[in-house]
């Protein structure tokens, strides 16, 4: 599959889009980064240098799966291993976001493995922590952070951040998002007793019906119109 | 009752207006919904797919309490149901909001009940859990919260959100607006200690006195005011 | 002391803009109020019925002590016997901001005492809580905070909100943005520990070189750029 | 080294957009400060009357170290003594911001002390604590709080607020923000269990490979973003 031109733009347009979004809800904070594939081979990613809040497509280089720019003249994030590795693993994901969610990584910090409280964080299954709060910036790093995020959606860096993948950047997007939401409800439940965990047939009905091209799509028009 | 074409362009920016400022309040996620009743057997409610933060009167379409539309052409919410049985039950209710607030749901995830700690909070009376995280996607659901609701104006469904109703759309938005803020007040209360909760006796008399069309109007343009 | 045209116009105004910036603040909600002294037997208080976020001169009116409008055509709030009664029994108070502020008023709806714990918490000094949370509507329930606030700077009203006293607008809305400043850093350091309490002798200090027209100034420009 | 008119006007702008930033992101409130080496007698400060939030260059004037005005005609805060102390006994010291942030000021109400928990607030070291929540008025509580912060980056006030001090003001605004980024997710992890504190290896890691000037500039540039 190559992407043609017009591909590209869009695709540039959406990873800028999307970082934007998060940056705006503070899931992104200055060195969050996101990438798209673009073949077998290499992926779009934001510049390790870029303003995360104002991205745009002219942000977006692509690098080939050692690191090597092959679009663009800016370099890309030294976390880019993270990225690659994954894509040479797993040839089903398409999109990839690297967040620091405040929620999410508080939970890892004390320990508190992630639970399905809310209907949106069914969506992301079992969510493993890798345990480094280390920047993975060597290829053995991220075929670590690759491993411990085996078949599953997202994984958690302990004490620094998450890892959501997906099959396209829209629906990486809506699983970012939701990611963090069922996180800080978690976290907030945990504060007064102890929250209500959805049973694996709960789970089950809502990874069903709510991963839908229409419902990621809606979510993020829901956060597109904060921006 | 028939409602005339100014009535219902009149309705539809109301409901467009309310699930606005709900979202802007963060009340409202990408898939609340809210509905107002437009004759005996049907009802206007914004289509699924509409954006909440940008929604105008055009998202607003109208369905039968079987779902079948009978103005606009855009799909109805999956949850019509939670919506049509009510409006089956309760000929008194003539508007419905259907939220995911952060600080009601919390307190369902860990099962603490309702309780009135603040003034406004009492319009609400006693607000029943509907003891399941599913969405009300069957009229056999529906009519299990409609059950739930009882005769009263709220009930909460646990770890996913609230169902508030009124005689109107501006009273439904205030009673939505002042079950969050009594959660949010009760959840910070209960992190450090135990909270006052009010007498029957203060609760009937802010029944009575705030149960105004001039404080329900007086909210109403406190948050239009924050768009 | 008369007030001349161009005083009325100016106290509106700053009335006005108090009001606007602790509903953004959100110190103020939909039905807080706010009042300036005019002469030994009447004041200036914004409208019932008035949007506190977009608050103009024009929605500020004024009452007597026994709350016949003497300027403007809108009705006082109807808890306007709170500020007569206060204005009655205390000639140095020329300024009341009654607000419905978060983290005070859950203090109160535990039984927490307020507790000096940063520096312009000390200008507020103690604090006593009105024991009902019933609204102040009656000529005997303003006497009774009245009673309550004693010679004091401000009076908290259990489980409903604050009533902050001064000598002028501005520095009534400085002691009423501290207020509730130390009241959120209280309410913080008590989910995590016992905060330290300031002493006798660091209060001191405080209220003599904090509490000038110059800071309550500073204060309220830093709150207006924020409009 | 002195300063050209050109360096001044930058440094000046520096230090204006640097204040203006924390305020909006509620570390700094009306009256924090933050200052610049203009020489080795002499610093750029923001002047104490000036509003925070809509800080321009010209809101900045320079003192020598005995605080007399040696450019522009505002006054210095009070506590320009804790500027002055600092530069006298640290050469090294080229920038100085003094903020009034909420969570690392929690942490020091109740006594716990500033542990590193993310990657970023490794950059501060150990982060001592100056046991008095009285204003830096006097040479010799500027004495003290330069003894306090001895060879560090930066130094928490008791209840009061913190000191950061860096080799210019773009690296001394990164660090002032990761101070309370650190805070706050030590504070939130805290509510729900004990954090995991970063080893000392970990911790020498992130110094060595995040204390670089292009991401102190990014930090800066996320920040700008939001203005």
């Amino acid at each position: 599959m190559e992407v043609t031109p017009a591909d590209t733009l869009e695709i540039k347009q959406q990873l800028a889009d999307a970082i934007r979004m998060l940056a705006r809800a503070e899931i992104v904070d200055h060195s969050g980064h996101g990438s798209a594939r673009r073949d077998g081979n290499s992926f779009f990613v934001n510049s390790g240098a870029s303003t995360r809040g104002t991205l745009t497509a002219d942000d977006i280089v692509a690098v080939d799966l050692d690191g090597r720019l092959v679009d663009g003249a800016a370099r890309p994030p030294l976390e880019f291993p993270l990225h690659a590795e994954i894509y040479r693993t797993r040839p089903d994901v398409h999109a990839i976001l690297h967040t620091h969610p405040r929620w999410s990584t508080v939970l890892t910090s004390v320990g508190a493995p992630y639970q399905v409280v809310c209907a949106q964080g069914a969506l992301l299954g079992d969510v493993p922590v890798f345990d480094s709060p280390l920047s993975v910036n060597t290829r053995e790093m991220g075929q670590q952070v690759a491993a411990a995020l085996g078949r599953g959606s997202a994984v958690l860096l302990k004490s620094h951040g998450a890892v959501i993948t997906a099959a396209n950047v829209v629906e990486c997007f809506a699983l970012a998002a939701y990611l963090e939401e069922n996180a800080l409800r978690q976290y907030h439940a945990m504060q007064v007793g102890t929250p209500y965990v959805f049973s694996a047939a709960e789970q089950q009905i809502f990874r069903e019906r709510l991963a839908t091209p229409g419902l990621f799509k809606k979510t993020w028009d829901h956060y597109f119109s904060k921006l």
